[in-house]
């Protein structure tokens, strides 16, 4: 079967088998949710109740959909769609019987809507019977526990948080409320605030890559310090968190941080950060406040980031960067030198070959 | 103990301890395995029953072997093996007591001989009573399931298919037969084909990395489609898919994907296609057929890369790559000019340091 | 909050709640177990019971810091610390009240204060009782079994050995003594040392990524080798070691290995190599003794790298290096090269560009 094939067969977005469904909601209510204003479809057709979102090439006449991007205008004049979340500019462009959802911001706009529709997971409250919980452990108010988890002694998890199967929760870590620890993640000597996500297979809290050497080989460092995660933090699947050494590892409220990623001990990120898959943050390296680390960039140990620079992907940064930068390279170097490096030395090897 | 010490106290190849054995096996079920033409020993010397494989400087006479490089030509000349798999080319360089197994592909035909010897272990059908089952699981027939393993609420799972232990199996997720589901894998939102393996630590069906800025931060953005692995796809250890935002992420058949790699929400890879340990793909880009993503290469999101196009190790790909096209560098570019460029730099460096 | 802010309410490092504690001890137990020199404090005062360690901004009365950077020469001149650990360049700086531990090497001593203050957790020679144990393996003597571990048919566990929770022990795999299993950790297809310290989520032992190109697609290898670590081997949170195709990979004594690595089948690593988060080690490549590999560096297949080579971050190796060298670099060059061509284009780059 071809990629182009299989784009027939596959599932409508949303499926109720998988996810979570609400509404049906009227075209005000969404407006509402959404912050926009509703323009009426120029045929005077009307939807009373909306089921759903989909994409502008799938959805039908009960559906939402939404477009951010002049190249989907195509799109937008064929969807079927009862309504679509836009920006003004593009408002005099639906098609006549398709209302607009009108706002500055559609992309949070969506955002909101599809999460009307499709609430997020909340706990059940239930404890599987097979999950395996210290008898001092501290469980707050409608915790869901999965099958073969273990919960640690002293362990403090908040109320409506869901922890999943085979998570493992070590000695005295504290969990704040609703949060949710996806399966299989391990996490010890970790301090968590509310409203964290941790995706499967996350590791927090082990020891730093620390030790000495000594006469008949490398010594391990005590690694004395914590995890913390501050509120709204989310750690994507299999990334790791070591603990710090002397300090504690510290990330900021609202980072967000991607799959396979690394973060070194001690090291600190501020509040809203984004770092993209399979980034490493060595040791001691401190960020400010929304600083993005684009995919596989790694920063060497022991410097900082000022707020919201920008490190491009595969970047190696291997000396502070100023706030507001943006670098790329390895080693690191403004963009516009980058690529000015880039068109250079092509010109240069072509010459040279000449 | 040094490295070249260790090399003495090696375990064989195949130890029955940690591997399935079958056999013995003639000669002519050898060649028939491995659509090989049989060339007899120049001493006539002839051996009845084979019981294993081997490389050629440990096999002996009741193993087989095989040669397709050059470079190990030394060894074939002092090899004990009582047959060699290797191409024409080779066939005049066998020793006097080994046989040959003449094929023009030989790695193809060591690929079945050794699996012969050695074939993947076969479900044993039982349920470890410690994995919890959810009561509307749709279990096939003879499918194994491992310790602590989790099936949930609505699966369903082909028949012959291995579940390992402490692998976690959501809601509703459909498994093909003939599946190799490893340690610990954790599978949610997912449709998976026959005759896929999962490798130990796989995390397939887990949210994309998709949010909006709001206000006070980020705001999740629901992610609403599936992860789709066609049939013959193998996931490495530790490797994570995240499933589709608006459509599913999908895998095309008979793709190979090694360890540590990460594939964002909404890509899309064709058939047959190879990519290498700790390689990124982000969101929304398309691979079309038997592509080659080297190890540590990153693909930046919403790109076509063409059929058979190969993306050389740690390479930086930002836009469109043709198919058939060969590039390496960050940013991307042909192999030739890759190396050129490092030519040249090199020559200018040298002249402007003298 | 911000990070700043955060840490005045950051724990004290070694927190009782987290850390084993041991304690307190006098100056001359603390000089002894470091091999320092005892340097009294300059005002007479003497403190008879050191209770634990902190940097030296944090230290009080009763608490031992270190001191190893000229930069934290000013925390030195206003810590409160009782002694403080460090060379004797700076002995004549220590504050009137504090005491010194005077020593040529004050990492080591302090990695040694540390762990005395801070003994690594020892097994407590519990086997849980949801951990799931096959009849015919064979556990020594103290061996700690945590929830929901699983132990396979054969497999052998050396004395005072700690295997956390939900780690999977697959058949036959020997495990020596005093090891350290990390929770979640998957092992098949393997023979592990004595003093082995996995960390969470490491997967070892699943088949390296082999295969055939036949007339209908890949066709898997079987991979018939084990990995093998030496005694003293440190693997990091959900690193990978595929296991040899025809022969073991080799992990050497007291190699270090951090979060996130990737070492492909058959790949060799001498004694006391260090291998930084994020690197990749492509099949059949072979370390000599004390190499260092970088964070994010690549090594292509089938090279070898010279004892105490040092590969850079982000390297791309594709060539054998000499022992001795340094390199960095995509594709690796030695460290001076690698820097004089950044400049070179850079100049280059600027001229062109007037």
């Amino acid at each position: 079967m071809s990629v182009s094939d299989m784009t027939a067969s596959e599932t409508r977005p949303g499926d109720s088998r998988f996810f979570q469904r609400s509404g049906p909601f009227g075209l005000e209510q969404l407006a509402k949710a959404s912050d926009s204003d509703v323009v009426a479809a120029a045929s005077g057709k009307s939807v009373a109740a909306f089921r759903g979102v989909a994409p502008l090439h799938v959805a039908g006449p009960d559906e939402v959909s939404f477009l951010d991007n002049r190249r989907y205008l195509p799109l937008l004049a064929e969807t079927k769609a009862g309504a679509v979340i836009l920006s003004p500019a593009f408002s005099d462009k639906l098609p006549p019987d398709t209302a607009g959802l009108v706002c500055k911001a559609p992309y949070l706009a969506w955002a909101r809507v599809a999460t009307l529709f499709h609430p997020d997971p909340k706990s059940t409250g239930v404890r599987h019977p097979t999950a395996w919980i210290a008898d001092d452990a501290d469980i707050g108010e409608n915790v869901e526990i999965g099958p073969f988890a273990v919960i640690g002694s002293g362990a403090r998890i908040g109320r409506d948080t869901i922890v999943a199967s085979h998570a493992s929760i070590g000695q005295s870590v504290e969990i704040g409320s609703r949060c949710r620890i996806g399966a299989h993640a391990a996490i010890s000597h970790a301090r968590i605030g509310n409203r964290v996500t941790l995706y499967p297979g996350v590791r927090i809290g082990q020891d730093g890559f620390g030790f000495a050497v000594g006469p008949e080989g490398f010594e391990t460092v005590p690694q004395l310090g914590l995890v913390v995660l501050e509120d709204g933090v989310e750690v994507g699947a299999n990334s790791t968190i070591d603990r710090g050494s002397m300090r504690d590892t510290l990330i900021g409220a609202g980072t967000r941080i991607d799959n396979l990623v690394q973060i070194g001990h001690n090291a600190r990120l501020g509040r809203c950060c984004i770092v993209v898959s399979q980034a490493g943050i060595s040791g001691s390296t401190e960020l400010g406040d929304f600083v993005t680390i684009a995919a596989q960039a790694g920063l060497i140990g022991h410097i900082k980031i000022g707020s919201k620079a920008r490190i491009g992907a595969q970047c190696g940064v291997m000396s502070d960067v100023d706030a507001g930068a943006d670098v790329i390279g390895s080693p690191a170097m403004p963009f516009r030198e980058f690529f000015r490096n880039v068109a250079t030395l092509r010109k240069l090897s072509r010459k040279s070959s000449d």
